[in-house]
């Protein structure tokens, strides 16, 4: 599940887009780019604010899927480890030779219980989350028969409404049955805003982080009244990391999309009313597409349409360019507004995703590029890694 | 690219969800399962109808992707081939033993044309569409160099608003450029109206089609005056084949969603009024998925999100069940509306995707059951082959 040492073997068109050495004009589309100039500003930039705010940073691998981008991630920006959502993608990045790997999510299934127990044994520091005190003696059993140590942290719904408990006393109990099970240590809370990240408003946003903070810091006390001590509390996203790394309860980070920045991010305003892609964070994501048809005079065919992107959260935007726009996206074909006619059959255009996670995992690889060439190519390594 | 004859070695969770012989109850979600039976009285009943109507099926393969689901078309319901969307699907599909591919799209960049040029090699009669004089002369050139002969048909924008030309006259002066190419054959009209496939009325369906037919039987009149016969006049899809196998005009049909149904399709009308998955077509694909989070009493959370599954035509619907409901949809997760409080932590739903095609194109496998048993497993052979 590594970068492949050798590619010479694979066949641009039908196993990978591009090769290293090729003219950024030459890849074949659609297909994914990294402007890895900006890829590696974006890491060391929020390395560097993690550390100077005295936060641990546990990238979020469920963004980019890729051991090379996380590795990259240590190297550049600090990083102390992953988050991923699934046992499958925990595995890819252990297998990969990432050594400190958080499933930020629950993990029910006994197949999927058996396949965790089993990770240290790949050299992982293994931490999962837990909402359901009867979670707890199914992960404990399967440590105890892996003879492996499972640390758990106790997920608190804290807005995004989806897994997690909601009160202190939820947060104690699950906590000490996870501090009494044989297998399992106790080791925090997890506590990731999600719904609130892409809330346009500043203002808005940190009212929603207020509240998380809250309740939190509430849980973290009870804990400590009764001994258990958080070695991890960690939460945090691109669109919320400076209010968890100021809220003197949060110790780590877990953010995924400043690395590639997406047109629905960018769209949201920083504390001076300026959209976060502006400044912040560049975009380093692209999906590199073609003009495949200009039969009609003010509509150019693209062929990046939905296998090669998700538009759940909008259309992507074409990078750079204000005279011609995406209007329009089917199966296979994107439709590309052209009223002044300007674009010519076989143009590439960089597209800014609408989303960067569910487009990320379309696609099998990154193409790094630099200076116009395609300097590296990374596999999309926990693509796919849904079950 | 076949389905591999040996699979012992596959690990289920990581590599695969599931190995045959396996309860359904097993599999690792969330993946894609097919009810083999109504898949395969799907088939059949489309073969059947297109034998009885005079016309030749030519599968849309782009829909499902998998080489063995076209195999099975070929074998059950007589397709004479498949179409597709891109030279790498292409490839795939003559790789694995289809014989008469179409590449139902443009063909622009020199690249793409050398590798389409080089598919007869494969074994297989190789077509594809052309909207643009311009292109005649890149494709005969390849033929030329390659030593094979493709196929081209001129496609007509009849509705879908993409691709294509919209008056005879171009037509007529596309097709006798290709007529006089070395290396390339005038085979034909490629006319989809994709843009019309999903509006719910039977008769707003009809008025569409209506409007192509006209413009394809102007086109295929002024060829024939010229002295250019058509031997593929193709199009039709699951929301409209019965318009064109009743139309005097096409003779090839083009449908895909209809061997695997989806959410939005079923949601369209016959002409009694009926929806259309309530009696001319089963669901026989299904996005099996677990229940993984129950902290909220009303809120059951799931574990098939935007990873596993495309929502640009809307949310998945929950098979067979009336009493639970999904509601929302993010990456990792999707949030099931259980105000009864019946759903159980690891139980399975199967969910009706909203659109097949971009959901298929996530996955890896197909799980077929049969019976509550897992009966084989065929990779999802073109996935990812959008470049």
């Amino acid at each position: 599940m590594n970068a492949p040492t050798k590619i010479e073997s694979l066949e641009v068109g039908y196993d990978v887009p591009a090769l290293p050495g090729m003219d950024e004009k030459d890849i074949q589309t659609p297909c994914l780019i990294l402007d890895l100039d900006a890829l590696e500003r974006n890491i060391k930039k929020m390395g560097d604010y993690a550390r100077d705010h005295g936060m641990r940073h546990r990238v979020h691998g469920k963004m980019h899927k890729s051991v090379d981008v996380a590795k990259l991630q240590e190297k550049l920006g600090g990083a102390v480890g992953v988050c991923c959502q699934k046992v499958s993608e925990a595995e890819v990045f252990a297998r990969g030779g990432i050594k400190d790997v958080l499933v930020s999510n629950q993990v029910r299934d006994p197949q999927k219980i058996d396949r965790l127990a089993g990770l240290p044994k790949l050299g992982a520091r293994t931490i999962c989350c837990v909402d359901d005190i009867d979670n707890v003696a199914d992960l404990s059993e399967a440590a105890q028969r892996h003879g492996t140590e499972i640390e758990c942290l106790v997920e608190i719904d804290c807005g995004a409404g989806r897994c997690g408990v909601t009160t202190t006393p939820d947060v104690l109990k699950i906590a000490k049955a996870i501090h009494a099970a044989p297998g399992l240590k106790f080791t925090g809370i997890q506590a990731y805003q999600g719904a609130m990240q892409h809330m346009d408003s500043y203002e808005d946003r940190k009212a929603k982080i207020d509240i998380a903070v809250a309740m939190v810091k509430d849980a973290v006390d009870g804990l400590k009244a009764v001994g258990l001590d958080c070695d991890i509390v960690g939460g945090g996203g691109t669109g919320s990391y400076y209010f968890e790394s100021n809220s003197g309860v949060y110790n780590e980070l877990q953010c995924g999309s400043y690395a590639f920045m997406d047109a629905d991010y960018g769209r949201i305003l920083d504390k001076d009313g300026k959209r976060i892609d502006a400044g912040e964070w560049e975009n380093s994501l692209f999906l590199l597409t073609s003009v495949m048809s200009h039969a009609k005079a003010e509509k150019a065919i693209v062929d990046a349409g939905l296998k090669a992107q998700s538009v759940d959260s909008g259309l992507p935007v074409v990078f750079g360019r204000d005279d011609v726009k995406y209007v329009k996206c089917s199966d296979e074909h994107g439709v590309v507004e052209d009223l002044g006619g300007v674009l010519k059959i076989n143009e590439k255009l960089r597209l800014v995703p609408g989303h960067c996670d569910p487009t990320c995992n379309v696609h099998d690889w990154y193409v790094g590029v630099r200076g116009g060439k395609v300097e590296t190519l990374w596999p999309v390594s926990a693509r796919g890694k849904a079950y």
